[in-house]
């Protein structure tokens, strides 16, 4: 391990942080908020620090996987400690742990809190919290990477760790160009949902809040009752926009490269559309009571809302019949598509899993014959198969040793299980207790340190923050 | 597909299914009770059924993996659709679908009940439902091709088909010499347990009933309250057998050819002690109400019960706490050792699932080495790893979908999830309203298809029963 390259790199990420408290300091002064001063504070503290971890400068500037992976762990765990300093000193949040838990579910997109009043918090900590959301939402490492570039080409370590999907494929040959075009969707794509909204009478505001929150696939609403309090006609923009953020972004860069065909003919965003379509229709037709355009209008925000793995709500799907209920725990593990700013397993790979069971059948018959599997045209190497394989089962293993963990707080298995899930795949909401009208407030603090570790193991795809606790990771050589 | 040679088998298979009407037949004339005219009906169908195939001669007897496959689910399926008429035929289970629930359940060694007052059945009926468990424990079609060995070498896929666990081990080269090794220990084991249930003042009836269903952990109780009424002795012995008829019966084998060190080093043996001994500790310090030695014996037999998949019950385990409750359900998915009678997703699968995260773990550290997974001493082929990992695929795919069609009925989730898993498992009692004080007699007939589909997958290893829908299979050569 390279342990000056890690606390050199650190340097830099968190000195970048510390430019990610302006925008609530002025948020906070525009309304003439005495928080303003915390943020300051804090924008403070991470610049000294990272000075001091930058100037010690490493003899050997190469870094490889091993160092990639734990600098983005550790990334991640730093710049949570810090973005929980102004709900921790403001007093809004007074267990630190709870502050932790509220900023690693902002940046991590999941959007469970554990507030029991959201709209107590004042404009900067509101602006804060969906912010996190917004900068969690495409990752911070890629964009300090695209203008910071370090020596040697093993960035892409960097950007494996921390981009959602089983293989992460570059848009254009250079890193820098790929991440320029990543972010520049990301920023028009938030800009023309802040106008639509404002378009369909919500508040400024709220409308750079729910933007960002939507952007991200986050999911902290800034009301109470999340989104059920705004226009029919704004709620259809989120659902459009949650299901947009939840495409991989690949789509969008052929679109801009005028490949439309190309673009129609991605597999993953063809069973995205397909399994929305399919599980909205089921659950109106369940959930219909007489208004079935009403049913229809909710069921396809709330599946749009799961699946993205944002968790904005505008019903309370905890009360729906056992059949939706179901199928919406169900698509809270599928998540979005891969190459997008949502959680879960991702719709890549489901493809890929139910591939090898046709692949696993065909040779059960001809037990000789040897068969590959193709993805959008191409073979999929063996080892990206075993990987996707391995993050199933590793997948699984942490959701288990979670569930027993959580399960000591004896809440009911259906809260248990739900807030597992809800927090892992990074979405918010689960059911019963932890339901879109609760919240993790109630939890222990040693179920909430699991919950947080399923935050960030969700959002960064388990391996990161497994090789975190990998003791031969931390020889030095 | 060769249509010739399987009606041929099957032919024999159903000539041989005529003698389990037998032994019912002789208790219920033991009990004077009327019911044995049902039996020697189903013995005279089974017969002229049998000779009727047994005519097609087919003129190529060779036989490959897909007719294996075909020829075992085939078998499986009409041995149960004849084995369901008794209770049809005499009332007792009024609903075809209903009695063929039971027998199915019987004959995978599930134990899930319809019935809602066991106490009611005629001893002959009580035999037969217990009798079903003991023939399915160890498979009909492994002792079938034992007397009467087809052409060819292939016979392997049968037993490939039928036998639980990821790679099946001949004990010796010669298959016939396996089977009788491993219907010896059978025999001698359940015969050891009878003996010992009567010194511990369990009546012969009783004892032989539950003889047969601890050997196949099965879990049919003869009483409504399963276990709870009899001995705190017969109760302990009934908590060993249960652990050793989960055991892999190479241990067994391995033991009478003196090999003991080779015995006590089966890494799969030792992980099945483990996980046992620190749940069931767990469980009796966790449901603790100042009796620990009863809390620990009732922990012991329950986690040796759903663990090894037999579902027999002294206590009403829904009413846990839900750490032990949570830990029940996971313990559900373990399941027994592979090469045992038991069910779930097995031992020495779980094995090779941690053994491929470490691999992971260090391909991701050094992404240019290569590595093997050693099992036992050996290495394990890929063929087996992608086949073993897509097994995890498949499972979690037909357990999702049947959670969704349960859900229809609109039971609470944990009712509908338990249900599955037990039935998928071969377990038996789930949580609430299917726990060990309830049944499944309310489901819908949708449902109880569905729950007897995973009850036959489960017991079969999913893939014989998945390729009998898929259409290339029958395609005529």
């Amino acid at each position: 391990m390279n342990y000056a390259i890690i606390f050199y790199t650190l340097g830099f990420v968190i000195d970048f942080s510390a430019a990610f408290m302006l925008p609530p300091f002025i948020v906070a002064l525009i309304y003439k908020e005495s928080d303003s001063k915390y943020f300051i504070l804090c924008f403070v503290i991470c610049a000294l620090m990272g000075l001091i971890l930058g100037r010690i400068k490493p003899k050997n500037k190469k870094f490889y996987a091993k160092e990639g992976y734990i600098m983005v762990a550790l990334s991640w765990i730093i710049i949570s400690l810090i973005g929980a300093l102004p709900f921790y000193m403001s007093g809004y949040i007074p267990s630190y742990i709870d502050a932790l838990f509220e900023t690693i579910s902002g940046f991590t997109t999941t959007g469970a809190t554990i507030l029991t009043d959201v709209e107590a918090l004042s404009h900067g900590m509101l602006f804060w919290r969906s912010f996190t959301h917004w900068i969690g939402g495409m990752g911070v490492l890629v964009f300090i990477l695209a203008i910071l570039p370090l020596a040697g080409g093993e960035n892409m370590y960097i950007m494996k760790a921390e981009s959602p999907g089983p293989s992460v494929g570059k848009l254009v040959p250079k890193l820098r160009k790929t991440a320029f075009y990543l972010y520049a969707i990301y920023f028009l794509m938030t800009f023309i949902e802040f106008i639509l909204l404002i378009i369909c009478k919500m508040p400024v505001f709220d409308a750079i809040c729910t933007a960002m929150g939507t952007a991200g696939t986050g999911g902290f609403g800034i009301k109470n009752n999340s989104i059920a309090g705004y226009t029919t006609q704004a709620q259809v923009v989120i659902t459009i926009f949650m299901f947009l953020f939840g495409i991989n972004f690949s789509f969008y860069f052929l679109i801009i490269m005028r490949k439309f065909k190309d673009a129609l003919k991605m597999t993953e965003v063809q069973c995205y559309f397909g399994i929305f379509a399919v599980v909205s229709l089921i659950i109106a037709l369940n959930t219909n009571n007489g208004n079935f355009v009403s049913s229809l209008h909710n069921a396809t925000f709330t599946v749009s809302s799961i699946m993205t793995t944002t968790g904005f709500s505008t019903v309370d799907f905890n009360n729906w019949s056992e059949l939706s209920r179901t199928l919406i725990v169900i698509i809270m593990f599928f998540g979005a598509c891969a190459g997008s700013t949502g959680g879960g397993i991702k719709i890549s790979r489901l493809i890929l899993y139910v591939k090898s069971i046709s692949k696993e059948l065909s040779s059960l018959v001809h037990p000789r014959s040897v068969k590959v599997i193709n993805y959008d045209g191409k073979t999929v190497e063996k080892n990206v198969l075993s990987s996707v394989n391995v993050f199933l089962i590793t997948y699984c293993l942490i959701f288990i040793l979670s569930l027993i963990i959580v399960s000591i707080d004896n809440f009911d298995l259906i809260t248990t299980f739900t807030a597992v899930a809800a927090t892992f795949n990074n979405i918010g909401p689960g059911l019963e207790l932890v339901g879109p009208s609760g919240n993790f407030a109630m939890f222990s603090p040693l179920s909430k340190i699991v919950l947080i570790f399923d935050m960030l193991a969700g959002r960064l795809e388990i391996f990161p923050l497994i090789l975190l606790f990998t003791p031969s990771v931390w020889k030095k050589q």
